[in-house]
């Protein structure tokens, strides 16, 4: 039973409880098993739930949602849950015991439509870096080659999902941390339009809006299938996306029509030639495109040269939201956080935000939206005639990278953080503009390491995501391809 | 003719045009003659524009939109115009002669719209004051009483409607910058929806969200069909506002149901008492509202009563965009704003701005935000238990002020702003909350002053707004009643 279900995606072990040929229980123990058959060599799950998961499996009160019954995994970043442990990837939050008082509205709704937590998975100190290596629980390994990075920050559900340990696994992105864990692990990750998801009702927003709270998952329909059950503003939400016309669900397997597609092979903004399995990737992306009657051309938002003044400007904004959620933590705490609490690199962002003036900050937001400005018009130019529909990048610069590149030193307090921008020039800007962004599993390169390929529409637009990615879905399909390290 | 013309509203001037009964040409000639009648007592308009008006109303290429040959004033802060002088209430940028170099998105819209540009309005400097005195321009006047405040920081768009020079004009509030001129000069004026309407392009956001852009009128209609004409976002906006339905003209006059009114007649979260005028205001709109077959009952969001702490969290993020403004008006002119260069009032923001940190400006932003979730729960409460629709308050907390009392001096740089304070305690917080509120002339006190009504909705409900002020406005019209500074 076990092996197969490892197989299934959550709607159909959702379908397998509906008809009656599983119990929750049965999905619950049997993703249980599958955790403590490969946990041990990829450390995603840094804290199960089980016995929580198990009851909630046989409770009476298990909610008849959409995902009744389904193994799912939070990431120890974002999305909390009542009364379990919360430590954000810190070894601060962990030697406190701290736990979460009460659901995320996030957290709400993936238990009102079914999905029971079995655990937390692993996340870099505060989600910060695009690797998932914290102090506190040490790193995560790609299922498809231990020696690498998972990506991060959501690197603990990447592994998790990618081994078949669950068949979707909740992550969030400030800057491509749902994405390059999918790139890296070989899954689907979409950011949503900012505003898509409620990040109350603790925030409004996160990293002045760049943070955005989603899922990976192994198929297209499942990432569509999560996000209409926990899209949709709450009340006090500052502000509300605007909703879709009908479910996302819909969109999938729904002919895109012929779209116009940019496709972009370069590192923005850098005389530094692109990877070359990234360049392979897009190509081999732009040939199946060209071969599903897309009109597809190179082209990009030229705005996205101006990577290094981006990336100084998120800088200020990033430093500066750890320096205050550092203060907060210690309120909320009621203790303060030292130097010696925390990563070298997250003490000097820590310094480097605190030294930081308002208006400093305020330039940054303002630089950014109009970054947001010169961007958009790629899809929508100003002048009224027609934009692109759809832009094609690698997810990230390179393939999955080795673990303990991301160092940071006494010497090199910031080593780290420089190594991780060289990663995301493809990621960020929709970050910045708030525009929804996927990637897919659709390459693997000679090592047999995944290369994801992200589409990203206009802001708003994941209904043509969802039409698109599950037409190549359809086109060129993953779900066959497992790692070396998996549960089955 | 022109006599005539005062009392229509901008819908009533634009049926003149289509049914060939006026000439662009001729209304625009109105409007002129009117403003050079009153505009000596009001000092409402401060930049004329009428021999581009009067080119507009003639030319072959004026727009044919649900406003056409209608006059109109933009104010002389946010919605600009390519060429015009644009100088934000400042002698700064008075003194060098500044002009905008294009037409924001709004401008844009509003053109498109058929409406055509008379002139600038007046606005304290850079629009931080509820009442409409800079320095660089002298004092607009009341129309109700030349001896009282227009209120502000739209006062003398306030003015310039209240006596008919124009049958509509642009306002921009941040923090009541609408709603108070409104109240105080006996006009309509709505707050929308955060991100209803484009601050672009150069602009995502402004003061962190709480500025918005939109018009006063003498028509509830006019409100609205203002807003067709501007709303909806453009490409490169950080947020969209979740779109109506239908178009908002189409709620005014349509049957707004039974309603759950709270009202709140007294001052949030102070023992002083709130002005008797204000509460008899709130008392007369209570009964009426019952009288129209609404549940009325006394009731408003227990947060409103953290007034104080709101408002130095607003001061925060409010010094910290003047002193960031001053900073990029230094870099846009070449010349740098010394405090010879501004008002008292202004260079202590600027200075309390310059000093603060970026992480005492998230702590700001995340107080609001959380702010703006307690404040939601009226409207939507947790539990999922049935909120109120509409809560009905004062639009000011005193009748409006005589001119000279928000006065800032060397001994007392932030008595202008100390004063302010007290006077919009009702105003506030739904730029902090993003909801739309909307300030109608319902009352008038003893002494023949405007006393304005504010109705709030939940997040996004315009269209509930218009139902319920378009049933007031018929069951208690305020067309006929003219201040004794008039254009007829």
């Amino acid at each position: 039973m076990a092996d197969q279900l490892a197989h299934l995606d959550a709607l159909a072990q959702a379908a397998l409880v509906r008809t009656g040929d599983a119990t929750p229980l049965e999905l619950v123990d049997a993703a249980i098993a599958r955790i403590e058959r490969v946990n041990p060599r990829l450390n995603a799950v840094i804290t199960p739930l089980f016995e929580k998961a198990r009851d909630q499996a046989t409770s009476p009160q298990l909610p008849d949602g959409p995902f009744s019954g389904v193994p799912f995994l939070l990431k120890d970043f974002g999305c909390h849950s009542a009364g379990d442990p919360y430590h954000q990837g810190s070894r601060f939050l962990k030697e406190l015991g701290w736990t979460a008082k009460e659901d995320t509205y996030m957290a709400a709704k993936l238990r009102a439509a079914g999905f029971i937590f079995l655990g937390k998975t692993n996340t870099p100190e505060f989600a910060t870096m695009p690797t998932t290596e914290p102090d506190a629980y040490g790193p995560s390994r790609n299922p498809w080659n231990t020696e690498h990075s998972t990506g991060g920050s959501s690197g603990g559900a990447g592994a998790a999902v990618a081994s078949g340990m669950v068949p979707a696994a909740h992550a969030n992105d400030g800057g491509g941390s749902t994405r390059v864990p999918a790139s890296e692990c070989g899954l689907v990750g979409l950011k949503s339009t900012r505003s898509r998801v409620s990040l109350g009702p603790e925030y409004g927003e996160v990293w002045q809006g760049l943070v955005n709270e989603h899922v990976v998952t192994r198929s297209v329909r499942d990432t569509a299938a999560i996000l209409d059950a926990i899209a949709g503003p709450m009340p006090g939400d500052p502000y509300f996306a605007t909703p879709p016309t009908r479910p996302f669900l819909e969109e999938v397997g729904t002919d895109p029509g012929v779209l116009r597609i940019g496709v972009l092979a370069d590192f923005p903004g850098q005389a530094t030639p692109l990877h070359p399995d990234c360049v392979a990737a897009v190509h081999a992306t732009a040939q199946l495109l060209s071969s599903l009657g897309h009109t597809v051309e190179e082209s990009c938002p030229s705005a996205l040269n101006d990577e290094q003044e981006r990336r100084r400007q998120v800088w200020a904004i990033l430093t500066s939201a750890i320096a205050s959620h550092i203060d907060t933590l210690g309120k909320q705490t009621g203790k303060a956080v030292t130097q010696d609490d925390v990563e070298i690199h997250t003490w000097a962002m820590v310094e480097i935000g605190r030294a930081r003036t308002a208006t400093r900050y305020i330039e940054a937001v303002e630089w950014l939206q109009a970054d947001t400005r010169r961007i958009a018009r790629w899809w929508q130019p100003e002048d009224g005639s027609a934009g692109f529909d759809i832009l094609v990048t690698p997810t990230i610069a390179e393939p999955p990278p080795r673990l303990g590149e991301f160092v940071s030193t006494a010497e090199n307090p910031l080593g780290g953080a420089r190594r991780s921008a060289t990663l995301m020039p493809f990621t960020v800007p929709f970050n910045v503009t708030g525009q929804p962004a996927i990637s897919l599993p659709l390459h693997w390169n000679s090592a047999g390491l995944p290369i994801g390929i992200q589409l990203v529409a206009a802001y708003g637009r994941e209904d043509m995501l969802f039409r698109l990615a599950s037409q190549l879905e359809q086109a060129k399909p993953w779900a066959a391809q497992w790692p070396s390290v998996r549960a089955e």
